[in-house]
């Protein structure tokens, strides 16, 4: 039996407390630390079974019985907490991205060396059913050789510009999760990243040094394309889906809905929009993630993420940074490895 | 805090307690019975945080903070067990069907009668989200005044013959979940019933007495007609599809999948087929239907699947197996009420 | 090259003549015959290449350049010109039904035994791209053994109550279609009917003796069933869809809509209603229809739906509507055969 | 009644003549010229109902008879011809590209200036049902404010190396419909260009200087973006799909398959592949293209597609020819106007 220590109870804190209480057998958290805890959050760790909580996550570093930490906290603290829970032995679960700061994801990476933990970063697409069936098909050799790699990803609603200012950036913040899919479903590193930006939705997302549409094209070490399209916001909800084109055919995933039906009047042929946000759309997949990083723990098997890969999504979104900035091709060789 | 007795450990009782664990707040199960018990399902009661296993289930009924028990034993003991447990007291969720013999079921209707217990029977599919979605766009009004119903149920494989032979026949155990879809869907009541039997998939199970293919069609008191198509063995799976038509347009929906991921390739266009069998396609039914009990009881508001309903049900499906038998259409008011 | 005479210019008649002029190599229409015939039409056939219009289809039958005849007049006259084309030795296209009488009908068959008269009955869904490869997919053993064929057949308005009454009743002026679907999917003959029927969108239909919606079932003669649903009316537009389930699995087809647009907006995904009607939905299949009586003519092949295919389907047509009067199964064996 | 002649009778020349023949009623051809004419090719011009045929196209400019010129010549001598013709006074519909050299197409505009004789450029795919239900919908105002366009267009199988060598690069020999593509959807111009290339399908089209594979980003004037990808092989036939994406929604067009037939088996659920090639495919978009150019002579209206429409097109190829060489983002200013 696993024992679980959760640092940051916030929204995504509190979706891998409720999966792992509700699906994962062979694990227990034992402690959740938040430094705002309040009341009702103790009530709630209590409802869930949870024995204890902090406001320091100190208390689950030095606590001996604790074997695994999911670090849940704001991304500003990933990298820093990441450097003592290793120094505490702990397997570690990082929420993505590790940092925006490519030295502080390599201490990281430098200080997992020659060590035995688990370090995963949680992008928690690659374990969305429909995502996962497309990367099978690719393995199982139904498209051949992979040619064209084709992402889309458009929020609901934008993120407000003060958000925007100090996310760290449009390709870093969302698009990251884009780059991380290209990588999954191609199986292949990025050589060159070229985007072409644009502030189509909210001017004062531009004014703060951003942009909130974009559209995103990469060449792959093998000399096969990938694209991505990126909007921050969308009128029918989520849209994330992709499609995996090579020598033998194409295999494409669409967005879930909360029913497949369709409706029949004079006014055409309706079915429902996608699932609204990914709480709606990826609940099942955070919580494939969660299990799949205990299991890795618990049978000492590669865990699906690691940090090499969190790295290297982030050296895609820098150089995609740059290439927004300077509107020209940016190779990866650029970017600090 | 609901406290939950379940009554039966067999492969519905654990889905509902699993369900219960893992997604209802307000309910815990204190004690499991069954009779044939094994160190197995104690250890896995333990890791689910139930407290009693026996074998007997009195234990349950004569256990005075036991405030609601779910009937998942064998259907012969249905209709018994619940006499017992409206004795004790208890709120009530059972298995369908309550019994096929209609004089057990009104001996629960009138054990019922004057007593503020909750029973709910256990029709799953009114609480699939696919379902569901139909019927609320059939509620919203979005296909006017309802004409035609059709179902489509398919089982992936047939059973025995020799399960054939005592499970009532394939009205009684099959159809009546598609007889209470029509109720459901169409909120009408059914006056007529018509079978075109058949024996296609095993003869055995004609040998037996039964048939393992139908279309069956159904005129409801509005003058509204249904038609159900069974058969009991799909090469591509469990096959459970529905269609309202009105006067303004058809709600209709489908099967669900593993994914919705299509594969082009120089033999087509293909897609994954859908979800196995009940298990799989209703597993969130079940959540929601246990769900929906408790909340019932909890909050003393009618339950969404009353005895009523079950006595409906087998009254169709007894209407159905007269047709079979005798080749003409059977008014539901030659079935005792 | 074919010389080809048309008798009866209304709207199907000028289908069929759109049809040889634009697309049939081998054939030519030399005759166009009406007895309503106007100088619009008249000048219509010039445009059409046509040489000769008249009132009297005699004309057409002595003359003896003419190899093949196409009758497009009204159903009450299609036996009487059927036999004394068959008299002057022309093929014949005849447009369904034959008759609604079976003695008339059987007298054109008789007429035809012995001679080499090509005798087609234009049935026109089984040339419809989507219905025939359902066919193709039954052939071609993807669905194995034939157990049930579902047929959903809706026009989109209902006709006035005066044509209900002289049209001799749904079954025979809508549902043949659907008769004859059903044996052209299955492959099989009808062995016995039962038919739930309503009036549920016209009342003066069924004051007129009539019904306007109707589930009926049918048992073929492997045991295998077949199931038909109609309504006159239908708010989405003409609504023809099939599905052939079998041992190995299930082909069905659905509509055909004037695009495959989706829109994805703030109140859902929308597509197209179906093409409105038959002239839109079977414009090709009438092509390839005429196409083929022609090419049969010409190769000295069998028609693909001969005298005894419009025969049969008025046979069952005549059963469903006995079934639908007296409320009983009607075996086909109790029909004139 | 508009007089035609068609001016090169290879394939395109034929599916121009054949539909004029079949669907067009105010227009007959002529003369057909062809420097290669065949005794086959004559009598099908016979059979065709065409009087004259002829292996010099001076005949038709020269035929005070004739009102309008279809240019189905290769492309090296659209230009030419054009400029005879325009000469001539004929109305002039011609096959896409005018030329590939800006200096030859700005000739022939300059040449139209101040005559009113029609000229339109055969971007075939504006005529598709689908590709102008997604302009209906744009227009309609149902995307809301355009932000993205998207642009699959793959060919099921490459061109010879020699083929690719002399057809002007992947970019304006088949590309070029993509951009037109991206014009007519968004109604916007375009701004700018940045290809990512790739040799993936046949190395010797890589050695012949071009590439096979491609995807293509573009700024329109407004700041919304558009990408295109492009394959020249593509293993399940024809793919050519488009979506565009608003501040309301989306509009989306898929292909069109040879019918709707989906077979449910052990292995899955499969339709059928899109239409084989551009003949399948466009087959009704030709007739469409032919029939609103005779429309717009015939009622002296604009032409849906005019020369400017072609010119454009060709520089956005060559921006996209230098941004696939240079390895940059080009602006269509750089490009000759």
């Amino acid at each position: 039996m696993l024992r679980i220590g959760i640092i940051g109870a916030g929204r995504i804190g509190k979706v891998h407390t409720q999966s792992i209480c509700n699906y994962v057998r062979d694990a227990v958290i034992t402690t959740i630390a938040d430094p705002f805890i309040t009341p009702e959050l103790e009530q709630w760790a209590k409802q869930n079974g949870i024995a204890n909580t902090t406001k320091n996550y100190q208390d689950i570093l030095q606590d001996p019985n604790i074997d695994a930490v999911l670090i849940c906290s704001s991304t500003d603290t990933h990298a820093a907490i990441s450097l003592e829970a290793i120094a505490a032995g702990k397997h570690i679960f990082c929420e993505k991205p590790i940092d925006h700061d490519i030295g502080k994801i390599k201490a990281v990476l430098n200080a997992l060396a020659d060590t035995s933990i688990k370090y995963m970063v949680g992008f928690n697409r690659r374990f969305d059913h429909n995502f996962r069936a497309v990367r099978a098909a690719v393995e199982a050799g139904k498209v051949g050789k992979v040619e064209i790699v084709k992402i889309t990803s458009r929020d609901p609603n934008p993120p407000s510009a003060e958000y925007a200012a100090r996310s760290g950036g449009m390709f870093l913040d969302m698009t990251i999760h884009d780059f991380d899919m290209v990588r999954y479903l191609s199986g292949e590193e990025v050589e060159e990243v070229f985007v072409h930006p644009a502030v189509l939705v909210d001017p004062a997302i531009g004014e703060a040094g951003d942009v909130d549409t974009a559209v995103i094209t990469l060449k792959l070490q093998s000399g096969a394309l990938a694209v991505i399209d990126n909007c921050r916001r969308c009128a029918y909800g989520y849209d994330q889906r992709a499609e995996v084109f090579g020598s033998l055919g194409a295999a494409a995933c669409g967005n879930d809905a909360a029913s497949n039906v369709q409706v029949s009047a004079a006014n055409g042929v309706t079915g429902e929009k996608p699932l609204f946000f990914f709480l709606e759309r990826y609940m099942r997949a955070y919580a494939t993630e969660v299990e799949e990083f205990i299991a890795a723990v618990v049978n000492d098997t590669p865990v699906p993420v690691d940090a090499a890969a969190g790295l290297e999504a982030v050296r895609i979104g820098i150089a995609a940074t740059v290439s927004s900035k300077e509107g020209r091709p940016v190779k990866l060789a650029e970017i600090e490895a």
